[in-house]
């Protein structure tokens, strides 16, 4: 399989998260992504540098001013007094004010979500990256290839038009989904991250062209929290164009395929030119961070189904944290796809 | 004068808050209240504790799930595995999601604002205690006082109907101002912390009987960042009985004065019945959260003014974190108000 992928994400490490409070340690690491490319070498892929695609594509999903925040923020924070190492929200309007802050502390709470997307001094520069590879693989497709893998690091479905949060800044599938619009008139999204994609449902929760499924541990107390639920079905043109299949915590393989079949119908149903898959790995049994019991060999049989949809495909990189399991679920993964 | 005032706070002591992604020391300290009731010991006021005023008045303001979350968070969050000390939001919906989560770790963010409300064991009773000596002055003011000072601890001005932020939990001067309407039709609120009011700002926008109107430094790089703005002014059957004047970083006596007057001129053509003040310290010269130069004398001549609008009034506390200045910042500010 054409694979697309770059160091640059090395220019993003913040080493820690605010969880429940208190510092710790992040868990989207750069090794993850070693780990990731080890599997493409070892599986013989045919492997690529991604080719920068300029700020259009990006523009096309992203505010205006919440990209010029990614950019500038790192240099901005270090102007405070006693600046932290990262950039952090710590007062957010939530639902009930609007007002947009002139001043960096200010716009930190209204441009991010969470506590888990804290802005390093190379953040922007490896969340460009990590969009030109999803447009680097999306441009294969274009041009005929019929499937395609993007590594991606930064992850991206929980970034929104205009927010930051859970490990992510720019949506690098939404980005890909809106480039290969210019080809295909009807796309589908399926996210597979334990995650729901509350950022990726948002952008297209109001469009009838980009179908968005997505499977996940159940929201009530699982991150994202707020987004996921079964009864956000899209609205307006997008009325119908979201399908939320929230897991109970611990599901396993039987239950995840059981839903997966669900996805594939609703898929077939909207009768899409291309398939984009947020491919994420933290559905594992081992994951730290996961609340799903899938094995190995599911991730292959997932695989599996997906490819029998027969669809032009690209495979987008989102989440996936205990790294010494990534290789070989990557393995799993690919090798079921391509058979 | 009549003040209210009661011990109960100090069950509510959580030793930090989370600022620019670290912890830091908490500002709003118990010894604040000690200070406060130094002056009033001093001046030699008619000390007089809260009467329990049951939940229907604090359920006037407040959304009943919010109540229930406060009342329950600290004991739920204890259940967590390793939990922290205190209560913390670190993913909340922001602006574009809306599903309320069962889980605690959600409700953290769906219910608070910010990362300075943490929620310690003894948070839900100081803050109703809080709210009773709020509630025992307005009662004060029902049965005949000209005036009354709430000696309020924790603050309440930014909590919103379902917000906690900002060292808020119940919004005193709201549950309070509700109490009033019981005896007067109209009424005005008069803040004067040096943070805006934006809990209470919310919680009356679309009202016309409370008029809102707030002196603070100015929110486009100063805390609470996403409201306090000149053009919210109000909406609905509220349209017009709102007004900010920020003032902006610096700003002095002579600024403060000036813009005091625009704000008495408002209240007076809203020909209310009674006046409640939320009274902060914050905006003193040497306050380390401030960005005003307010100084002692000051105080006392904002008082003078105030009090020459011969309204029934209620002085509900607020901030103020320069501990060594609150007790003649405060009797500054009684003084020039009996005279």
């Amino acid at each position: 399989m054409l694979v697309v992928q770059s160091d640059a994400h090395r220019s993003h490490q913040p080493r820690e998260i605010i969880s429940r409070g208190q510092a710790i340690p992040h868990w989207e690491v750069a090794s993850r992504a070693d780990a990731l490319l080890s599997a493409v070498k070892t599986g013989g892929h045919d492997l690529r540098p991604p080719v920068a695609h300029g700020l259009g594509p990006i523009e096309a999903i992203h505010d205006t001013g919440y990209l010029e925040f990614l950019k500038t923020a790192w240099s901005r924070w270090q102007e405070l007094p006693d600046p932290t190492p990262y950039v952090h929200p710590y007062a957010q309007p939530n639902r009930r004010m609007t007002g947009l802050p002139t001043g960096i502390q200010g716009q930190a709470g209204y441009y991010m979500a969470t506590n888990s997307a804290p802005i390093a001094e190379g953040t922007w520069i490896a969340s460009l990256a990590s969009a030109d590879i999803a447009l680097t693989a999306a441009s294969a497709l274009l041009s005929g290839e019929t499937a395609a893998y993007a590594l991606c690091r930064p992850p991206g479905h929980h970034a929104f038009s205009d927010l930051a949060g859970g490990f992510c800044y720019l949506n690098n599938i939404a980005i890909a989904a809106s480039h290969l619009t210019q080809r295909w008139p009807q796309l589908a999204i399926l996210d597979i991250d334990v995650h729901h994609g509350n950022g990726t449902q948002s952008i297209f929760y109001e469009r009838n062209d980009v179908l968005f499924v997505s499977l996940h541990g159940d929201p009530s107390d699982y991150f994202p929290f707020f987004a996921g639920y079964a009864d956000e079905t899209g609205s307006g043109l997008g009325a119908n164009k979201n399908l939320n299949l929230p897991l109970p915590k611990g599901a396993g393989d039987a239950e995840f395929l059981v839903a997966l079949e669900v996805a594939l119908k609703k898929i077939r149903d909207h009768k899409p030119g291309a398939l984009l898959v947020s491919l994420g790995f933290d559905g594992f049994e081992k994951d730290p961070i996961g609340c799903l019991k899938i094995t190995n060999a599911c991730f292959g049989e997932i695989a599996r189904r997906v490819s029998a949809l027969e669809l032009p495909t690209l495979l987008v990189q989102e989440g996936g944290y205990d790294v010494p399991s990534l290789e070989s679920n990557l393995s799993s993964f690919l090798d079921g796809f391509n058979n």
